[in-house]
Protein backbone atom coordinates (compact mmCIF):
# COMPACT_ATOMS: atom_id res chain seq x y z
CA UNK A 1 0.00 0.00 0.00
CA UNK A 2 2.19 2.40 -1.13
CA UNK A 3 0.01 5.77 -2.42
CA UNK A 4 -1.92 8.30 -0.26
CA UNK A 5 -5.66 7.26 0.35
CA UNK A 6 -8.10 9.48 -1.95
CA UNK A 7 -10.38 10.36 0.23
CA UNK A 8 -13.47 12.33 0.02
CA UNK A 9 -14.18 15.78 1.36
CA UNK A 10 -14.29 15.06 4.83
CA UNK A 11 -15.75 14.72 7.53
CA UNK A 12 -15.38 11.21 7.30
CA UNK A 13 -13.60 9.12 10.00
CA UNK A 14 -9.82 8.03 10.86
CA UNK A 15 -8.71 4.77 12.72
CA UNK A 16 -5.28 5.40 13.42
CA UNK A 17 -3.56 2.04 14.48
CA UNK A 18 -0.24 2.46 15.89
CA UNK A 19 2.03 -1.04 16.86
CA UNK A 20 4.99 -2.55 18.25
CA UNK A 21 5.85 -6.13 17.56
CA UNK A 22 7.30 -8.83 19.19
CA UNK A 23 9.87 -10.75 17.01
CA UNK A 24 7.17 -13.78 16.37
CA UNK A 25 6.55 -13.83 12.78
CA UNK A 26 4.11 -16.48 12.36
CA UNK A 27 1.59 -15.68 10.00
CA UNK A 28 1.81 -12.29 10.37
CA UNK A 29 2.29 -11.09 6.86
CA UNK A 30 -0.38 -12.98 5.68
CA UNK A 31 -2.83 -12.20 7.99
CA UNK A 32 -2.18 -8.07 7.91
CA UNK A 33 -2.61 -8.20 4.12
CA UNK A 34 -5.91 -10.46 4.59
CA UNK A 35 -7.14 -8.20 7.06
CA UNK A 36 -6.70 -4.85 4.53
CA UNK A 37 -8.10 -6.94 1.77
CA UNK A 38 -11.13 -7.83 4.23
CA UNK A 39 -11.41 -3.88 5.48
CA UNK A 40 -11.02 -2.31 1.97
CA UNK A 41 -14.58 -5.07 1.68
CA UNK A 42 -16.31 -3.62 4.24
CA UNK A 43 -19.04 -1.09 3.76
CA UNK A 44 -18.14 2.54 4.46
CA UNK A 45 -14.57 2.34 3.90
CA UNK A 46 -12.50 4.69 2.19
CA UNK A 47 -8.57 3.74 2.12
CA UNK A 48 -5.82 2.99 3.94
CA UNK A 49 -2.42 4.03 4.28
CA UNK A 50 0.77 2.03 5.91
CA UNK A 51 4.23 2.10 7.23
CA UNK A 52 6.29 0.23 9.62
CA UNK A 53 9.97 1.42 10.80
CA UNK A 54 10.42 -0.25 14.05
CA UNK A 55 6.84 1.42 15.07
CA UNK A 56 4.19 0.51 12.75
CA UNK A 57 1.05 3.05 11.29
CA UNK A 58 -2.22 1.62 9.91
CA UNK A 59 -4.90 4.70 9.11
CA UNK A 60 -7.80 3.38 7.80
CA UNK A 61 -10.77 5.82 6.98
CA UNK A 62 -14.80 5.06 7.57
CA UNK A 63 -17.35 7.11 6.30
CA UNK A 64 -19.10 7.08 9.93
CA UNK A 65 -18.49 5.15 12.90
CA UNK A 66 -21.39 2.69 12.42
CA UNK A 67 -19.07 1.12 9.76
CA UNK A 68 -16.26 1.63 12.31
CA UNK A 69 -18.34 -0.50 14.76
CA UNK A 70 -19.51 -3.17 12.22
CA UNK A 71 -15.30 -3.80 11.19
CA UNK A 72 -14.75 -4.11 14.71
CA UNK A 73 -16.93 -6.98 15.46
CA UNK A 74 -16.74 -8.72 12.01
CA UNK A 75 -16.07 -12.16 13.16
CA UNK A 76 -12.52 -12.82 10.97
CA UNK A 77 -11.23 -9.29 12.71
CA UNK A 78 -11.85 -10.51 15.83
CA UNK A 79 -10.07 -13.54 15.83
CA UNK A 80 -6.94 -12.03 13.97
CA UNK A 81 -7.05 -9.33 16.96
CA UNK A 82 -7.15 -12.23 19.62
CA UNK A 83 -3.98 -13.55 17.94
CA UNK A 84 -2.67 -9.77 17.27
CA UNK A 85 -2.58 -10.01 21.43
CA UNK A 86 -1.63 -13.11 21.73
CA UNK A 87 1.38 -13.58 19.69
CA UNK A 88 2.18 -10.84 17.40
CA UNK A 89 2.14 -7.28 19.03
CA UNK A 90 3.74 -6.13 22.58
CA UNK A 91 2.04 -2.79 22.55
CA UNK A 92 -0.59 -0.85 20.48
CA UNK A 93 -2.93 1.95 20.56
CA UNK A 94 -5.87 2.34 18.47
CA UNK A 95 -7.68 6.17 17.78
CA UNK A 96 -10.89 6.60 16.49
CA UNK A 97 -10.91 10.20 14.80
CA UNK A 98 -13.20 11.97 12.99
CA UNK A 99 -11.71 13.68 10.10
CA UNK A 100 -12.18 17.58 10.00
CA UNK A 101 -10.10 19.19 7.38
CA UNK A 102 -7.99 17.79 4.65
CA UNK A 103 -5.16 19.79 2.75
CA UNK A 104 -3.24 18.27 -0.55
CA UNK A 105 0.04 18.49 -2.37
CA UNK A 106 0.55 17.22 -5.28
CA UNK A 107 4.04 18.35 -7.41
CA UNK A 108 2.49 16.99 -10.44
CA UNK B 1 10.71 8.06 17.35
CA UNK B 2 10.12 4.25 17.62
CA UNK B 3 6.73 4.38 20.34
CA UNK B 4 3.73 4.87 20.79
CA UNK B 5 2.64 8.39 21.96
CA UNK B 6 1.70 8.13 25.27
CA UNK B 7 -1.47 10.77 24.92
CA UNK B 8 -4.04 11.69 27.51
CA UNK B 9 -8.09 10.55 27.78
CA UNK B 10 -9.71 11.93 24.54
CA UNK B 11 -10.83 14.11 23.50
CA UNK B 12 -7.59 15.66 21.67
CA UNK B 13 -6.58 16.59 18.08
CA UNK B 14 -4.60 14.39 15.55
CA UNK B 15 -2.98 15.78 12.35
CA UNK B 16 -1.79 13.02 10.06
CA UNK B 17 0.53 13.69 7.65
CA UNK B 18 0.82 11.40 4.82
CA UNK B 19 3.85 11.69 2.26
CA UNK B 20 5.38 10.60 -0.86
CA UNK B 21 9.28 12.10 -1.53
CA UNK B 22 11.38 12.76 -4.66
CA UNK B 23 14.45 11.44 -5.00
CA UNK B 24 16.05 14.29 -4.00
CA UNK B 25 17.64 14.42 -0.53
CA UNK B 26 19.55 17.61 -0.07
CA UNK B 27 19.16 18.13 4.05
CA UNK B 28 15.81 16.51 4.29
CA UNK B 29 16.52 13.78 7.07
CA UNK B 30 18.06 17.06 9.62
CA UNK B 31 15.42 19.60 8.56
CA UNK B 32 12.36 16.47 9.28
CA UNK B 33 14.36 15.93 12.71
CA UNK B 34 14.70 19.28 13.13
CA UNK B 35 10.86 19.94 12.76
CA UNK B 36 9.63 17.31 15.48
CA UNK B 37 11.99 18.79 18.09
CA UNK B 38 10.46 21.96 17.53
CA UNK B 39 6.91 20.70 17.17
CA UNK B 40 7.58 19.43 20.13
CA UNK B 41 8.61 22.55 21.83
CA UNK B 42 5.01 24.08 21.19
CA UNK B 43 2.20 24.97 23.42
CA UNK B 44 -0.22 22.26 23.24
CA UNK B 45 1.95 19.53 21.50
CA UNK B 46 0.80 16.14 23.40
CA UNK B 47 3.03 13.54 21.46
CA UNK B 48 4.35 12.30 17.62
CA UNK B 49 4.40 8.66 15.95
CA UNK B 50 6.25 8.51 12.42
CA UNK B 51 6.94 6.02 10.22
CA UNK B 52 8.38 5.70 6.09
CA UNK B 53 8.24 2.42 4.05
CA UNK B 54 7.72 3.87 0.78
CA UNK B 55 4.82 5.66 1.95
CA UNK B 56 5.90 7.76 5.30
CA UNK B 57 3.08 8.33 8.03
CA UNK B 58 3.59 11.03 10.68
CA UNK B 59 0.75 11.33 13.32
CA UNK B 60 1.37 14.40 15.53
CA UNK B 61 -0.95 14.71 18.74
CA UNK B 62 -2.38 18.21 20.15
CA UNK B 63 -4.43 19.65 22.91
CA UNK B 64 -6.51 21.91 20.59
CA UNK B 65 -6.88 23.21 17.01
CA UNK B 66 -5.52 26.52 18.40
CA UNK B 67 -1.79 24.82 19.02
CA UNK B 68 -2.28 23.44 15.53
CA UNK B 69 -2.84 26.68 13.99
CA UNK B 70 0.13 27.95 15.52
CA UNK B 71 2.25 25.56 14.86
CA UNK B 72 1.11 25.60 11.10
CA UNK B 73 1.91 29.59 11.33
CA UNK B 74 5.14 28.66 13.06
CA UNK B 75 7.88 31.14 10.67
CA UNK B 76 10.32 28.63 10.71
CA UNK B 77 7.73 25.60 10.28
CA UNK B 78 6.32 27.90 7.32
CA UNK B 79 9.89 27.62 5.39
CA UNK B 80 10.21 24.02 5.92
CA UNK B 81 7.07 23.56 4.01
CA UNK B 82 8.42 25.73 0.97
CA UNK B 83 11.10 23.67 1.04
CA UNK B 84 8.81 20.60 1.19
CA UNK B 85 6.86 21.24 -1.64
CA UNK B 86 9.78 22.87 -3.50
CA UNK B 87 12.24 19.43 -3.56
CA UNK B 88 11.34 16.67 -1.03
CA UNK B 89 7.62 15.92 -1.58
CA UNK B 90 6.26 14.44 -4.65
CA UNK B 91 2.67 14.44 -3.38
CA UNK B 92 1.35 14.67 0.62
CA UNK B 93 -1.58 14.83 2.50
CA UNK B 94 -2.45 16.70 5.49
CA UNK B 95 -5.51 15.37 7.65
CA UNK B 96 -6.89 17.38 10.91
CA UNK B 97 -8.70 14.98 13.44
CA UNK B 98 -10.45 15.09 16.34
CA UNK B 99 -9.49 12.04 18.06
CA UNK B 100 -12.93 10.55 19.97
CA UNK B 101 -11.47 7.17 21.83
CA UNK B 102 -8.51 5.24 22.41
CA UNK B 103 -7.98 1.95 23.38
CA UNK B 104 -4.73 0.74 24.59
CA UNK B 105 -3.06 -2.87 24.41
CA UNK B 106 0.05 -3.60 26.04
CA UNK B 107 1.59 -7.65 26.56
CA UNK B 108 3.73 -6.23 29.23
Amino acid sequence: MDSIANTPEPPYFAVIFTSLRTSVDEGYGSMAGRMLELAADQPGFLGAESAREGLGITVSYWQDLESIRDWKNHAEHKVARELGRGKWYAEYSTRICRVEREYSFSAG
